[in-house]
Formats: structure tokens, C-alpha cells, sequence
């Protein structure tokens, strides 16, 4: 099958160039296009993309010319990087046009017709597409991917709760400074430092992982009932976001059996074949000071969640350690293995959107 | 009053360092001696240390011979900066002697007969000291400060205590590079990096604290029934131990009230003139973004714990971040208030031991 | 005598949180305002200023409101830590209405009437300010400190000059975070990393060592001819610039003679009285592996600098190290010591400037 | 052609792991055996070595058996990653028994019958192999790559001295912590800390210059008479070299020439198709702020250099920044090119030695 062309939205960004660059050499998808704001259209890539990533932009994107943020892009697919309060304008303006839009952004994230999806969590959201549809009148469509550190939360979680039910949930993230973009945080903020808050984040992760965690009942998305308590972080580490768990559960697993359904997670069917899908979406360590953000964090090319030290806890059951990228699974690559979700669901392709 | 001569043992390490630093210029004590492991014996301080603090070692102490860790040290009062095993063997040898003991390590922490003591938290746990004497038939001493996080935890948990029953606490620690000594964390394993591991830590905050919570009943301390779930993490901050803690209460109380209290503890009376004592143990920020350990740790000296981020927890009941130095307040500097309290309360003085 | 009231342009900044943090109990001069561009004009200034100095400000500058930038201070003589462009425009404002600014910045640092002094190498550069007044026809004056990183050089460099006559230099940068300000240089840049290139930086170094390292001749400056090469890297290190000299003489010092001319140094009598003025410029150290910014910056409450590593060079004649603190030395204490020398020379007081 | 069987001797310290990491997937060579000191001996690689690098040891090779230092292994080629001490008894002892030994230590390095190679510099070393065997009476023979910092100054000096001749080098290095293996540097010494020193190492890049840049004549080697002064700093960096240079030439090039002779190296041909090899060993940086450590040390898969900043210099010729990864190009993959080399000039191979 010939590639997918694919435009980028807001692609000049720190999580827009990890779209340019694990997009670069995809299987299905192939850039077509690379959009910013005014102040960025008309100049080479290159020029107006401060390039934050290590090594070079991929051959030949850096010459492409960044186009204006207008639904006149030749693509049938965009991803979007946009900070929150574009993407509240634009992603809608695209859905209405005809893409299907796969957003990274936290504007539609909670909308009640927004499926907020990580494929191997919840792909059955999909099916709250039709219903968005309808009553947006748009014959393309929206789908999000959830906050970064939501993300390293919830794929160990949804292990834990398909086999135990989660009921109670105490998370503390430690995150890295990519989270927060370029120029994103002052080097005289962060550098031997920890900053014991990151605005909005508490309130995504704990609204986002009910949505994730939620059922599809009737067409219709069902929130999950957990209750979960966030403090997030900032920590000087480059990428990968750490997070510290403490589950408490419907029936309480031995840390054997917690082990054995966290090792054991793969998600369903339609997932596994996908191109950015990982072999196992999360790898268990055995050794009592891992997963580390700078040694775990681009497992299985990025996409895979590290968990370690599963172990009892004195005031919920299980305590553990959670490490993803944050800028590959929690932000680019998730929104990338959403679109070959929507692929391999059909809402994307030769009879899909546009 | 003629300043007390002091000895430290352990001098050479980072901890020990420090004792020296803040012995230097002290009102009550004067340090006599430096000793340490035979292999520093006899050599001059300044050869034998490596000083890792910030400038110089204290005029006239970096030629000060080191002396064998042999009780016949000029001092009547000997801070104990030794490593646990070392600790175990030497401190009672020093007790029984009849030198009052003041230590920082963990050999006895959790021995029934040995009081563990943050002053503004439980002073009263001197009066274990006589049954200390009698059961052991030491002239001398031992009391001991608690491992540098539990006190970043006690001393805020305390004042809420106090207030309204502490009853669940989930801590999450993100602690400084200078707790593990020196040479300490290779800077392989912790730049750019978390290491969400400390051998033993865990199990010693979560025990210390129901010692330091704990109460005197008839001359004997009573643990604290308080539950506690701790997960320590080392990151690449200098100095400054950095908490999130959930807490649940007996009685709930709303963030003003919980700000009210931990603003307005002082601790009883008697800690209230004590050279090392901070004017407030407690110092309660309003911003979003504090406490942060590089900006924070110098609070009161060093003594006092900066909190901030009093919040609601949809969890428990109250969420909080707590700072402090851990080698000065959690370390030699919670030592040192130990020894004003023991010479406060008359256990060291003209009458005292030696 | 009563103290001098001064004032602070550019107070809210990185540079001028150190004027304030050093002016808040000097002896001679008492903040009498605050002033900053029109944006944070009226408000107090711990609203407008992002503390980013260790603790807090001073107790009661935190509700001192903030003033514009406009000449009718409450005070004689104002501390300029403006960004080069607005400084450009506003010190001659300010000293055409009679007020003596001391300057931190750039813009009339190269100009031929305007002294840049650091008092131990070149307090007899005031002998300009006669000129300065006729020529430009200011009751005030203009005097100002240099480049952070040509004052770490220029410091040892004097005392060599002056001994051996120095002809060549090569100097390498190592320079912290601090001196790009708040917010500066990007986390994302600098954790981990080395920029080797700071805009203009090279360019300052070289021109204001000749001015520096200038002598008086009939009232007039002339430039010394050596000649100097500058290589300028930012680092991730918070406060503390480091950098490696390689230097050629006119008549070649062995080590010891170079040792000895450093650590001797002193600089004329009139300025070893002064508050500001540490009581040696320059410490020798002679461990192998110093100084170290982080451990040597704080050196006479930062206003000394410290050398090591004195060696010869296979290239020119000898080798070092040298480590200054670039807010202190570099930026705000040597201003405040350069008005300090204004006092003492009689440019302000009673009968100087308004 | 079936691989050639080849074993890692200090397999387990962190160069031995880059070997080990190097080797894994290599056209030409197969690890067939991993050796190190009697204490890890006899147990599984995974188990005796601390993996420092992201990532888990190669599939299969944790679980091989480290085997003592010893000649009895299953290779006809050794790669050395020993301690300098431990080179010094144990490489002998493998070259007499008719190994190959490829050395990174620094043992060897400047022994005037051992060629210290850099291939795309001074292949032609090569042919001081028979003189070795014969006056050592070794069937084997040993090759040694140079300092890791002696890598990143000789490559592009080598290509600006066979154009224009290098007379004066002044280098001034920024050195990773990966460099002093580990544990290596302790995080207290390094954190928000500059180094300016490393025992041992501007001795070895000096002298080492030398002997890379000398030229053989009558199957001798001739030294160069470059005249260098090396001054070395560590700094908080994990990979990747930064060394700031100035060079005086015999014949003056422009900056464009320069330029031209760095991107336009290639070395000679017998090297440009070994598998190891860079595309080019030579990459040049136009914009201002490059080369950085991290986002420039994979460059070629570590195997390029990377410049930039190539400039006038007021003192000497010419100025310039390069970048190099110190355990790829700077260690373990320069040794493999100098195995390679090898395999390619018929000193190991069927008919080589063993």
C-alpha cells in the first residue's frame, strides 16, 4: 500500500520535532506536510525549528517549507502538537474539514465526545467516533492522547486493574524537563533542583486516568470510579518521567501475581500488529534500583512502560515504580500509534476521512 | 560557663564534616578531639579528610591531629558520625566509659533502651535515659537523631499530630546526593538520572517515625500506631530532601487549619533557647512552586523544615511538601540539638556524665 | 555618617536580586528605591521580582514599590543592572541629572570617556571622570565594572602584568548559568551539555582586559597591548565562572615567583579599607584538583578570586586556573565596590554628585 | 567469511561494556569469550558487571561466563579495556602467545616499538608491527589506541596539518564522567561542579600528539614537533568530549580553508571501507553554538568528530571547538578500528597471528 500522507501541527516545537522524527521512516505514514504558526509559515524547517532532539533533523525535512495552520494541507491525517489554547481553535477547524486529527495536545482531552485513547488500554474507544460525528457534524474527527505522565501511570495500571480492580490510587511523579517544552524550564529553576509543581498536571492525571481506565457501555463512554491522588515534580533528568505507585485493589494480588499481570499485559488484538506497537507494552525489572528514567526510558524504542519494585504496601496493597518517555510514549509515539489504530479500525484509509 | 570539650567520632566523613563546621564557632560545646578509624590516625585532619563542604575546614581544626576511636578522648560529650557497623561496636564502648553519646548513626536507633529525639518533637524521651543507665550499667549515655528523611517527615507530621491525630501517611521521597556520604553516588548512576532505590531507608523512616510519634507511659516510650507507607528516590540535587506526603487524619482539618498548626508549632518549652534551635521549626510557604531543596535547605540555618503546597487529597486528607537539610537538621546539626537538650536537661553538665 | 541612599536600576533581574541581596546591610549605602522598566513599576517588588537567590529577599525590600526608571530617585548614587540596550538610553539620563551610576552594564563599558574599573587593578581610572563631566557636561558621572568573566581573568592577571609584564594570553571559559540571568539559558540546553558559544562574550573579554590592564597618562587611558585570545563555553554549574589561562610574559616567572606575585597581591592602599574590598583579591590554593566553582566561589564572601594549578606551559610561560563568582565579584559586588571607591575618592558624598 | 572469534579482556568495567555493546552485532568479529579479573571469574557476565550503559547487556552475553585473564581463550584477537596497571603484566602476556591484542590502555601507548593508531590518521603505524615481533619474539602483537581526548584534538588536527602543517596547539578540554569509568567520579565532586583536573591526562594528550601526528621513515617511527599545551577539566557531562583549540600553522589558512580541509577529510584508503568507519571522520558545525557533547557526540554512530566555531584567532592561527564520543570513537570503537585496520592490512586474519 502506497503511504499515508501526514501533516504535523505545530511541528517546530520540542514534541512536534520527535513527530518529525519518529515519523520520518514510518511504514504507513509519510510526511507531507509541516505547519506552524504566522510567524514560522513560509521559512525552511530548519530555520525556524531550533532542533532540540540530539543529531539532525531527517534528511531532506529540514529543507521543507512550514505551512500556516490552515486545512488546506495535503494530507487526510494530522498530528497535532499545538499548545493547548491553538489547538482549542485549529484541531476543530481540521476535524470539521474533513482530517482526521490525532492530537497530543490536552484541549479536547476531556471533551465528553473525545475518545482519549492508548491503544492497548482502551481501544475500544474508537466507538465513541460515530456519536462525535453526529453531533459535530464533521466528516473528519478528533481522537487525543493522553498527559505524559498519565500515560506511565495508566498502562501499568490498566494491567493491574483488569486483573485485581484498582480502587485507590497515590501517584508521585518525578519529571523530566522535556515535558515542559523549549524554552520550557530555566536551566537557574531546575539545575540541582527539584520544583514540587507543574500547573494543571494533578488535576490531567486524575481526571485523564479515569477517562482511560472508563468503559464503553452502550456506545457510550463510562467513567472508571478509582480514586487517585497526584503530586507531580520536576526533576533535572532530560527525558523519561518517573512516577512512585500505591495501588489499592477490589482483591488484593500477592506481589507474585502483580508481577505476573504486569508482565503478562499485551493489550488487545488489533494492537499488536501496529507498526509503533511495542512487543510487550510493559517490561518488569527484577533488580531492586531500577527502572531509571535515563537507563529504562527508551525501552522498546521508547514505547514500552519499565515497572520495578513491585512490592507490598503498608497502607494500600502494592507499591511500584513506574518509567516512560515522555516526549516518545507520552506525547509523539502515542499519538502516532493512535493514528494506526484509527487505520487499522478503518476510520482512516482509502474510504475514511478525506 | 566554660564551653564543654566535645569529641567527634567519624570526623573524616561527610557527616562528620559537617559536625566540625557547626561545632566551629558553637556557644556551649568546644571541640577537643577528632577521631576516627585507625588508618586516619595520627595524621592531620586537613590530610585526611577530604573536604567536601563549600571553603575550608574551620582555623586551627585542619591541624588538629585525628585520634584512634579509643574512649579516652579529652571530651566528656562525643557526636557520633560513624558508619552503622562501626557504630554498633564503638558507641557503647564510649557509653559504659561514661561519655554521653550523641549520634547520628543508625546502630541504635531502634534499640528499646535508646532514645530517638527530635527535640521540638519529643524531648520528653530523655526520661528513658535513667532506665537506659540502669538496665546497660553505663555511667555514660547513648541517644540518637533519626535518619536524615524521617526528620524532613516527623517534624511537620508532628505539629499536624499534635492537631488532629495523624493516622495514614504515604510518603515519597526525592533525596540529595550528600545523604549517601561521600565518595557516595558515582556520578554515572545519578547525573541527569533517578535512582528510585536506597537500601534500608524505607524500612527505617517508616519505623522511626512511630518512635519519634511515639509516647511516654510511666517512664517508657509507646509506639505510635500511625501507618506509613515510604518510597525513597535519590536525585540529582546537592543537599535538601525533598517529600510529598498524603496524610489521613482522626480528626479532618481544613488546609487553613492545618497551615495554622504546622505555622504556630514550636515544640515545648525547654527546646526554645537552645542555640541550635530555629525560631520556628516550621516554615510554611505560599507559593505553588516551594519548597524546593536548593532554594529552601538554608531555612533557619538549616534547621528548619520549609513546607508548602497544603492542599486537599482526594485520598487521604491532606497533601503536602516538605524540605530540609539533610546533613544539617537531618544529620550533625539535629546531633547538636540533642546535646544542648541532654545539657538543658542536665544529663550532661558539671554533674552530668564524665 | 549617615549611609548614602541609593538606588537600583534593574533590581527585578538576576543581577539586580544581587545588588539588593548585597546592599541590604552595607554599611555605607541604604536602599532607597527600586526601580525597573514600566512593567513592574508600582507594584512591590516581591511581586514583580522572581526571587532566584537562595531564601528570600531582604525583610522589608519585599514591599518596597517598584519605581520607573525615570531620574527623580530618592537617592544620590544608582546601581545600573539593566540589559545593555536600556542601559544604553537610561545612564546618561540619569547622570546628566546628577546622579553617579555605577554600572553592571554593557553599553558604556568600550566608551573612551567612561572608566571601567576593578578597584585593585585600576583605581587611579577615575582620574577620567573630570574629562567625562566637561566633555559630556554631567553634574553625575558614569563609571563601570566589567565583563564577569574579564574580571576573573583580569584579577590574576594584573598582579602577573605587574610583575612580568604580561604579553599573550589564551583564555578558555567555563562559565555558569547565572550570568545569562533569569529566565536565560534553557534547561533543555544545558543539563548535561556544554554550549561552547556565548553571544559577544569573546569580544568583551578581549577588548575590556586592554582597557583594564590600561594606564593613565596625562589623564588620559591607554590601552595595554597584549594581546588575547578568548574562548567562551557556558557550563552546568549555578554560580561560578572557571578558566583556564595560558599567559606569556615579557620576562618569564617560574612558578614560585608567579605564586608568590599572586598570593601577595594586594592593589593600591586606597582601596584595602573599603566594605566591599575582601581581604585578599587573590587565594593560591595548592591542592592539585582546585579551585572548583561550586567549592571556591564563595571565597571572601565572593569578592575574592581563587587560582590554582600554577604551571608551566609548553606553549607560553605558565598555566592556571582561575574561579570567580560572576554575580559577586563579576557583576554586582564589583559595582557596589566601585562606588564604594567613588566615596573614598570624594566623586560622591557630601559635596559629589547631587 | 565466517567471523573472526574475538574476546574483551576487562570486559565488565564500563569501556569493556562499550566493547562488549560494540561488538554484539560486528560484520567481521564475534565475541567468542569475555575475561576479567579473578573475581568475577567463573560467574555470568549480567551478574559481575554493574551495566552502566541505557539498556541491558546484548541478548545471549549475559548470561556468557567470565573467564579469568588468561591466554587460553577461544580468540585469535583480544580487545584490552584493562585498568592501565593491570594492561601493563596481562597484554605481554597475550601478544607473546600469539594473540592480537587491541589495547585502549594507556600501558602500551608510548612504548617506542608499539604503534598507537588512529586509522584514518596514521594507518601507516601498522608497519611498525614486524620490527615489534621481532624484537620482542612475539608470534601476537599489540596495537594500542590513544586517550580519549587525544582522539577528539588529533582528528582534526591531523586534517588541518596535512594542509597547512600544525606547528602550536593551545587545547583546553571539558571531559565526560564517563571517561574515568566506574564508579569514576562521585556525584558529590561533579554535580554543579567544573573539575579542572585529571591526573595524568594533559601528560598523555601531549605526548600521545606527538606520536599520532609523527610519520614513519624507514619503517621507523619520527615523532612530530608540534609544540602542545593540554590543560583538562571535567564537568558535569555524561558522554562526550569538548576540547576548545587554537592552532598556529607553518603556512596560515583562511577560516574557509580550514573549513574546506576539515569537511573534506578522509584518511587514507585503506580505511574507508571498514565496516567501523564514518561515513566521514570529520563532521563541520555551521552554526555558532555547536558542537554540544550531547547533541553531537552520536554523530556517525560515535564515530565521527564533530567541529565547529572554526575561526581567527588573535593569538595563534586558527580557533575551534570539537566534540567526540570519549567511550565510542575516544575508547572501545576506535579499538575496534584498529582491529579492523588490522584484519584489513593482513596482520590478523587466516593466515595472521594464532
Amino acid at each position: 500500500m502506497s503511504r499515508i500522507p501526514v501533516a504535523i501541527l505545530g511541528a517546530t516545537g520540542a514534541v512536534g520535532q520527535r513527530f518529525v522524527q519518529l515519523l520520518a521512516d514510518h511504514p504507513w505514514f509519510e510526511i507531507a506536510a509541516l505547519a506552524a504558526s504566522e510567524r514560522s509559515a513560509g521559512r525552511a524547517f530548519r530555520e525556524v525549528a531550533k532542533w532540540v532532539i540530539p543529531g539532525d533533523p531527517p534528511p531532506g525535512l529540514g529543507e521543507m517549507p512550514v505551512q500556516p495552520l490552515e486545512p488546506d494541507l495535503p494530507a487526510r491525517l494530522v498530528f497535532s502538537a499545538l499548545p493547548g489554547n491553538v489547538a482549542a481553535e485549529v484541531e476543530p477547524v481540521f476535524a470539521r474539514a474533513g482530517y482526521a486529527v490525532c492530537s497530543n495536545a490536552s484541549a479536547y482531552r476531556q471533551a465528553p465526545d473525545v475518545p482519549l485513547i492508548i491503544p492497548e488500554l482502551n481501544a475500544d474507544h474508537v466507538g465513541m467516533i460515530p456519536d462525535q460525528r453526529a453531533s459535530q457534524g464533521w466528516p473528519g474527527l478528533i481522537v487525543t492522547s493522553p498527559n505524559c505522565t498519565t500515560t506511565g501511570i495508566c498502562i501499568p495500571l490498566k494491567a493491574l486493574d483488569e486483573a485485581f480492580g484498582a480502587r485507590q490510587v497515590a501517584a508521585v511523579s518525578m519529571q523530566a524537563i522535556s515535558g515542559a517544552g523549549y524554552p520550557g524550564v530555566p536551566s537557574l529553576d531546575i539545575l540541582g533542583n527539584v520544583i514540587p509543581y507543574i500547573g494543571g498536571e494533578e488535576e490531567k492525571i486524575e481526571e485523564e486516568t479515569r477517562l482511560l481506565l472508563g468503559r464503553m457501555q452502550g456506545g457510550r463512554r463510562v467513567k472508571a470510579e478509582v480514586v487517585i491522588s497526584a503530586q507531580a515534580n520536576r526533576v533535572p533528568v532530560l527525558d523519561g518521567h518517573t512516577v512512585c505507585l500505591s495501588v489499592g485493589f477490589e482483591s488484593q494480588p500477592t506481589v507474585e501475581e502483580a508481577v505476573a499481570a504486569l508482565a503478562g499485559f499485551r493489550g488487545p488484538e488489533v494492537v499488536r500488529g501496529l507498526p509503533s506497537a511495542p512487543e510487550r507494552p510493559i517490561l518488569v525489572r527484577a533488580e531492586p534500583d531500577r527502572p531509571q528514567p535515563r537507563r529504562d526510558r527508551d525501552a522498546g524504542r521508547g514505547m514500552a512502560v519499565t515497572v520495578g519494585r513491585v512490592r507490598r504496601c503498608p497502607l494500600l496493597h502494592l507499591r511500584l515504580v513506574s518509567v516512560s518517555h515522555n516526549t516518545v510514549r507520552g506525547a509523539a509515539g502515542g499519538s502516532i500509534l493512535n493514528a494506526e489504530l484509527l487505520v487499522a479500525s478503518g476510520y482512516v484509509g482509502e474510504s475514511g476521512s478525506r
